[in-house]
């Protein structure tokens, strides 16, 4: 192999480097750039100048471009052999919102190192896992391949986004508004799970997302329940009746049509599936749960994988502090969201969703709508050039192959990639199923940070071979 | 009769002291006497001296009492006139909490006028109705006698507590505990509307009370709804399914036993309340509502007065802020409340509700139940002479006679009253029912604090006549 020696020294690179990345990446966890709080926007500019300056240091033009939102961070690096593959890799410098603040053991933006038996050491903040550790695994894997090599052998376009966790909208609207610019081969994504913490993961299919805030309206103003409780609607009542009656007695989702359309897993799916060796029941354990809560007599990871859900993420209407205080209240409010699998499509989801709300209202009752960005799920082919090139570089690190998986979450992203710039998607991560990736005490295994950068590095030399042999 | 020309010297006297009258009122209603928020304790401390002050002011030996809770204030005075009568007044200077405090035009505890062609002149903060505007007419009554005749012409005690709005437990307890010194041979209350602006109630019956704030708690903390959602339970969900099932689709509540032993109104009772020219569509409208919610079939006033329910005043969990995020959250709560009548007992109701919610849970899920203190529903003769009394008295002052009607709230304290003390209780009220009592933008009328006045003191002249003849 003609990279063999190269290789070893980026990896030693890499090893030398390491004190320096966690000081970078705990610079980074310092900034609490989450997209979804309108107050934090100076944080998010910050965020994106700082990645910004790391790509620059590594030799990209790298730019921060205004988008619908927060500021888009884009650089190119060419590299100097001719006829080299060309990737695209994908990240976001924002994070979720840290609320309950309270369950957080320390605050979310203090950087610090935990350990535990399980994880050894572990980096705890929010967006360690959930992405700036894991888009650091990429920018350090280069960094290695430059300080070993004075080169890294691909030509690189790197698009950090910072509204991953609030909007897909500004995004989609700027690749579609620059898609010449980001034009590539394949698109490179770090923001999924390892299988677990001795073997990586490749995803190959991920579910879609919908979903709506929606509002059920009552009296004019909050009403004593002593002077018109049983004269009065409640919308808290209207609101839980109807969301109550969106799961049957099997659980399955009621909504007219939900399911029309929707594959079942082949038999080769199941295969791979099993092979997996996964535990359904240490998979709830570890949440201190015992029984999957999905449509009943299907097997979890088809439950995770290829079904589709709706859950409700929050709600609140009336009263709730301290004590008692009998209100009926003006309104309430419930967060919605749906899971989707190829087959449906988003925007009709939503409208089902909202006739079957309408048409449960009483008529002394109102509703507002307000509804989130989707986006479709999507199914790339697991036996592609690619994917195998993959875990041939993957396997060298981890002495076993990457699992070959699906993903219950949504990465808008991908379809977007595949929709305006005709190109597929690796999905690759190193982060684990106790990441409490949108929960308070979110953190990244310090392991993940190691190995994850050593794998990038090899997926870098994997991929020249894969164009030599394509 | 006797004492027409002191009651003339009264009611002027109340009247030249108008606008100290307001300027007291205002010093009251800007401390923030919440007694559910611990942070208030102090100022629950302040609202209690105050009003011990007022009554030192009025030659009561007024002092605060410890309790398990807030201090009580209670007050005596004995009148120079042997063999007259000894009435309990009774009030609270606590007032409810004034979330969602962005609703409020003005900040609640900065009392200020307001006007409108329906109310005239308003005094608009939190506590202005419920129930310092309501006591001061009382406070004043006996201020203009003593200002006319240099007494009153009954022995009163005064009773003002600090607990009710949170919690009947301590009253209770102080009552229980100082029952020889609080005999007396008729409670007033003034804690209850008017039946409109031209006329005064007398309530002759109110619901009792029970309530429970439930958390259903699932997983072991928050979890991605792209990794959990169709494996896990999700609290929310658990929650909403169980309150949903509270009602059937005729409105009427199902849980085992709740209507047992309650009787229907009688033909009397129907029939006074035919003559009250009630207009449901009107009171309904006035909070922007047309059709009654509660058991099918029945008419507002019975739903109102005789009828028990069940409300949910509050409920929460997950994601409550800007934008969506993809929670399942590891628990979800409610507050929960009930409404009850004659033949109902609290603690069996709220047994019942606890058993309710334990058969549906799943195994994954868990319950904490905070029950609060419920009281019974009550019922007084309507033909009582002390009664027959106050109708006389208020009806030379409004031109009108009073309505009697039932209440739809609970004052626990009455119960406790007839149980302990062995003595009844009058309510007579002069708030409206668009005050907003528990609600942003409270208001007590002008009107109502100098027509209540008057009336108190046409009350403690008509009392006297009463005992007199009795």
């Amino acid at each position: 192999m003609q990279h063999t020696r190269p290789l070893t020294d980026v990896l030693t690179a890499i090893e030398c480097d390491r004190p320096a990345q966690l000081t970078r990446l705990f610079d980074w966890l310092r900034i609490p750039s989450i997209s979804m709080v309108p107050a934090a926007a100076p944080d998010c500019l910050r965020a994106a100048e700082w990645v910004a300056g790391e790509l620059r240091g590594l030799g990209f033009d790298a730019t921060l471009r205004p988008s619908n939102s927060h500021q888009m961070v884009v650089g190119h690096r060419k590299c100097q052999r001719l006829g080299a593959p060309h990737v695209l890799f994908y990240g976001h410098y924002d994070v979720q919102p840290v609320d309950p603040l309270e369950l957080w053991t320390r605050p979310p933006f203090e950087p610090h190192f935990e350990q535990d038996a399980k994880n050894g050491k572990m980096i705890v903040a929010r967006g360690s896992s959930d992405d700036k550790g894991q888009v650091m695994t990429f920018l350090d894997a280069v960094r290695g391949w430059i300080a070993a090599t004075g080169d890294v052998p691909l030509n690189l376009t790197v698009l950090i986004e910072g509204d991953e966790e609030a909007d897909s909208g500004p995004l989609d609207a700027f690749i579609r508004a620059n898609a010449q610019e980001l034009r590539a081969d394949l698109v490179w994504v770090c923001d999924s799970e390892a299988w677990d913490r001795t073997r990586p993961a490749i995803t190959v299919s991920l579910r879609g997302y919908g979903g709506a805030e929606i509002t059920v309206t009552g009296p004019t103003h909050d009403l004593h329940s002593g002077k018109y409780g049983g004269a009065a609607v409640n919308p808290i009542r209207t609101l839980i009746k109807t969301l109550a009656a969106l799961h049957d007695d099997d659980g399955r989702v009621t909504l007219p049509g939900f399911y029309d359309g929707i594959a079942e897993p082949t038999e080769a799916t199941r295969e791979r599936w099993q092979r997996l060796g996964f535990d359904p029941e240490a998979y709830l354990a570890e949440v201190g749960l015992r029984h999957p809560s999905g449509e009943r007599g299907r097997s979890l990871l088809e439950l995770i994988w290829t079904r589709p859900t709706v859950e409700i993420n929050g709600i609140w209407g009336g009263y709730q502090g301290p004590g008692m205080k009998t209100v009926i209240p003006a309104e309430a409010s419930a967060k919605v969201s749906f899971r989707l699998v190829p087959g449906q499509e988003p925007s009709e989801v939503l409208a089902a969703f909202e006739r079957f709300v309408r048409e449960r209202l009483p008529e002394d009752c109102g509703l507002r709508v307000v509804p989130a960005d989707g986006s479709r799920g999507i199914a790339f082919d697991p036996e592609a050039d690619y994917v195998r090139q993959a875990v041939a570089a993957l396997t060298e690190e981890w002495g076993v192959a990457p699992a070959i998986v699906g993903s219950g979450g949504s990465i808008p992203v991908v379809s977007v990639f595949r929709d305006v710039l005709g190109i597929d998607t690796l999905m690759l991560g190193f982060s684990q199923d106790d990441d409490r990736a949108h929960a308070p005490d979110e953190k990244y295994n310090v392991d993940a940070l190691v190995r994850g950068t050593r794998s990038w590095a090899r997926m870098i030399g994997g991929m020249v071979a894969w164009r030599a042999s394509g």
